[in-house]
């Protein structure tokens, strides 16, 4: 099989670029691939291994004849890298992301691209609580699904080739509109890392409760939120601040919810807990089916 | 070494015991354990299997002549149970329990108990969303903590011997006041799978986005609350309903905190958001330092 892109750019270089990287060197379907990172220390590190074919000193050196530029930063950090491209771009390029959210994304980046250059907005759902050049690992997205969300416009054979890419990279893909992107992603990843991080918060505030013991006493329960909370802070700011309302909409549902069920606490409603609880064993189930997670009890967690 | 215990009953056989079982006879540490199950179908599966050197037909049985009696039902059977077998306990016999609350089991228990047997209450904090005869295994309890939590009166020797079985089954012990036990464990556990539960059910109840695709893009973050909201029913709501002040209190701080970091993202505040998110980095440092959870990427979970 011929290479998809002979020239794929990286703009930033954290978990999924180094991820990305990593699947296309395993998959042999992408050609020279170059990268930058705004911190020189990271460029360093990536030089040291092996992260991209050439580590470029700016932007617009690494986009420069690439054939698709990726942007990988922090959602708040898109608008500013697209328009210090834009000018370096090579007419009939593509240029992606990879953000969390894609309303704000596509408002931030689609005015700067230049005319003759395609715009393939994605997402891949998936991820780890590791950040930074050398987290990433080829197998990230075996599996995993990719969201691609084509704008108005956006030319048929750039999003097939997008998507050729993110199958080679081990991905499923599915099409669907900016919308319902970011309300589906607040339901499940943005809305979960929010209240993940709450507990957590929480737990590190109750003053009779050290945080020796929730720390001692965390496998019941509290250490699979603390995994999610601990996942990269300005990549996670960028996200709550930029997908507000569908995040805020699924939090009001959440805190409606959260106060049924407190109420049923308080009165004695053990039906109502009971039913309650019955039905969320279902979902598990599916997600096992779906290949999404492992069954294993404890996540396999036994020999921790 | 010689036994802990020449004769070990439990009563209930789900995770909890089936795990103590295959723990026990890892160790070599406990003569002959009996067992008893209310459900006629549990009893048969816990004699196919081989769980429990006898499976008794009813709970008195089982605890006829034996040193050691553990009370592994939902916590709301606890005081039903205790009542059944009070007759059939042979004097100097310790009685414990695994329940995941303590003041309700211990009102509930203590009464019924007669003079001459030890009443030391116990919870191992370990657990998989996996339930019945068939979920146990020797590892559970392995470097995970269990909490002793002596009644006033409790024999120093009683509460000794027992520390040692929890030792030989792999677990690191301390011991609490009931108070204080039902506080940290509705910081490190009911709050938690409370929260899961509600996250879950949110999601099944969002008619704009399908289950298929909460279950599809779960790997973004919400699977992890998955696997918690998968714990057994029952058990939950009985635990829900019998430390309800305490988790009550925790759910009112999770709110107060909650509201704070909505407020936050309305108002676009990212100083705040950054800052908290960054905290709650230091508490998963602590865990894996501790060896309460693996810092594998996405708990190894690569290969599913």
């Amino acid at each position: 099989m011929s290479q998809i892109y002979d020239r794929v750019a990286l703009i930033g270089l954290g978990l999924i670029a180094s991820s990305m990287f990593w699947a296309m060197k395993r998959s042999g379907l992408a050609g020279e691939v170059t990268g930058y990172a705004r911190s020189a220390e990271t460029r360093a590190t990536a030089r040291e291994i092996g992260l991209c074919d050439r580590v470029c000193e700016s932007a617009a050196e690494a986009v420069e004849g690439a054939d698709l530029v990726v942007l990988c930063v922090p959602v708040g950090a898109m608008g500013a890298v697209a328009k210090e491209i834009a000018p370096a771009l090579k007419p009939g390029a593509t240029v992606s992301d990879v953000g969390s959210v894609k309303k704000a994304v596509i408002s931030a980046v689609a005015p700067h691209l230049p005319q003759g250059v395609h715009f393939v907005p994605a997402h891949p759902m998936a991820g780890t609580e590791h950040s930074g050049p050398t987290s990433g690992f080829a197998e990230l997205f075996d599996n995993k699904y990719c969201l691609i969300v084509p704008v108005p416009g956006s030319d048929r054979d750039a999003v097939d080739r997008l998507e050729s890419l993110w199958h080679a990279l081990g991905s499923k893909t599915d099409e669907m509109d900016a919308d319902h992107h970011d309300l589906v992603c607040a339901v499940t990843s943005h809305a979960p890392h929010l209240i993940a991080y709450t507990m957590v918060g929480v737990a590190d505030d109750i003053r009779r409760v050290t945080d020796s013991e929730v720390i001692k006493y965390s496998a019941a329960g509290f250490r699979d939120f603390t995994r999610i909370a601990a996942s990269d802070p300005t990549m996670w700011r960028d996200v709550f601040l930029s997908n507000k309302d569908a995040t805020l909409e699924i939090l009001g549902r959440f805190t409606e919810e959260l106060f049924a069920l407190q109420k049923a606490i308080r009165d004695g409603d053990g039906d109502h807990l009971h039913h309650y609880f019955t039905r969320t064993r279902a979902i598990r189930k599916g997600i096992i089916d779906a290949g999404q997670d492992t069954d294993a009890p404890d996540f396999g967690r036994g020999k921790v």
